[in-house]
């Protein structure tokens, strides 16, 4: 049994929670990486949307603890040309595909080193590398503290592709209705309004604040600007979903 | 790396499946006691329904070993004036809001002790407590088995708030469409009824016993009053959701 | 705590993913067998259908550890007659009901053995043997690498029952509306058609082949013929569900 190097693995995905993609993925760590503990992140991401992957995914592991491996994968061009690649960001790691996910890790790090990952397992179905590559490759990286030979450095600022920083939309919806947006809750002030579907919402520090049933925005947990109801679903209210345009109004 | 002094960490909370919360509150604990077994117990608690969340806190962690510490949450005044609190009960350990949450756990134990706990972390959000607050005073309670410090010794009794016990009404809708009771099984003699939507449900020992497509009430694995239709979904055969009256006729 | 002796303790089961079923088991694994690594491998099998089960758990475990201990939990007769099997598959445990669950399992082994356990727990709930019988048995399975005592030998070939194998229709529809059915990709060639609801599906190699909105069959990643539609739901497109026939045009 190999000595633990890095505090954690975490999945970040869009394999939502009715699949057996998740555990499979969880099954390859607990055999190549016993000791290190798995953590199911969040499997919700919007299917096959990178962009608002990408925003998550730096909300999401923000407060992940130093040396934690994240492997992420929104993957819509699995099987096809795209890289595999590891990014080192800040004191986390992160591996997935080379499509944009890591675009907003890379764009606002201090400090970055990328990895185009050559190493390849003996099986590899054309539909889940997931499982087949991301996964041993993530639990390479916690045992050893390296991506897998053979890799290749890489300029990270590549990564960043076509994603857009901020993104003004929906980039999810959660259980409870409130809408995410991909932009930082840093970029504004509590003065500021939030324009969606024709109406503008204003600010509140937190939920007790406002009536029931009365729309608000505020900073999420994970420093996103989030439009909410108190004790409703502003997806309803705001007939929104994954897409639909965000503005802020300063 | 800590000794582990409790079996396990568990997390109850209407947190939902669709989220990243169960993932961020795991991280915590993984980074903070690593060797101490991680469950998510249950996340699927209707939302914002404390007394919901009381009666199935109650019958979800009976089953749990000794000494196991649950994280639990649901709490529509995130952010506002509530304390938070450590309750041990029976040779468990809670945490989470004082707000009602803990009242069946401390109405019926036979032992019990409670603490209204001081203690912040350095960054605490305005809405996920569940992250930045009871996580890491579940890890600090499994780890060195008591609350952290600064926490005030306070009467239990005073946490079970306006909690009814029994809840003569559907407190969770599960999977299968089967209509979970807030009353107790033991309070019910097996010739009683269960009145709902203007009819009445007799008793079944199993699923196996009646007909598909019939109703029919029986004894959860948990201790509560359920009603089901074998093969078939009681809240669709009832029109009844969370919330929906029933009543023991004995 | 006992030496672990299984590379990991795997849920295999039709629980869903809104109720405490799956924390429940992995509390009891926790407490009985906390050095061993617990993953929910699947617990969104169609509720009642063990024929879907058997060919899912067959699918989706082939690619864990040997040695791992595989708890199956797809079981209508619950409470009833039904006994409680053992069985040892080409280096795999399982453990579940004896109604058919193994059947692909088993039929496919090259390897097998099969035990009817008689051990029974001090509780014993009529409705939740996933969690007071079978994941005490597969907890000790996985310590000791042996059946509980007492447990009597059995013939795994009795074990196969009614279960057809291949199964021509949907056994499943994932989160991405994709159409998993229950024919090995093995037994057809890339030029044969998958006949559904009246039409011919010709075979991809992968997603980004075809274009958005187009639908094709492939290998899945476990194994199976499945029928997806290129950035869109099968399920819609087809109007299929679990049941739904398939048939494979050669």
């Amino acid at each position: 049994m190999s000595e633990p190097t890095a505090p954690l693995l975490a999945l970040f995905s869009d394999f939502g929670y009715g699949g057996p993609y998740v555990g499979q993925v969880m099954a390859v760590w607990a055999a190549e990486a016993p000791a290190i503990p798995r953590v199911e992140l969040f499997s919700g991401a919007p299917a096959f949307d990178v962009e608002a992957g990408a925003h998550l995914l730096f909300a999401y592991s923000r407060t992940l603890p130093e040396g934690s491996v994240v492997e992420a994968v929104v993957d819509p061009g699995v099987g096809g040309p795209r890289a595999a690649v590891v990014v080192r960001a800040d004191g986390l790691w992160f591996c997935g595909p080379d499509n944009g996910l890591f675009g907003v890790v890379v764009g606002r790090a201090q400090s970055c080193a990328a990895w185009r990952v050559e190493w390849r397992p003996e099986f590899l179905s054309q539909t889940f590398h997931g499982r087949d590559l991301f996964a041993p490759v993530a639990a390479r990286i916690a045992v050893a503290g390296a991506p897998p030979q053979p890799s290749a450095a890489t300029d990270p600022q590549r990564l960043i592709g076509e994603i857009s920083d901020p993104a003004e939309r929906v980039i999810l919806v959660d259980g409870f209705g409130n809408l995410v947006t991909g932009i930082p809750a840093m970029a504004a002030d509590h003065r500021d309004r939030i324009g969606i579907g024709g109406k503008r919402v204003a600010h509140a520090q937190r939920f007790g604040e406002c009536e029931p049933g009365s729309p608000f925005w505020y900073e999420n947990a994970n420093g996103l600007i989030e439009v909410a109801v108190n004790r409703g679903s502003a997806a309803e209210s705001f007939g929104a979903c994954v897409g639909t345009p965000v503005r802020l109004i300063t």
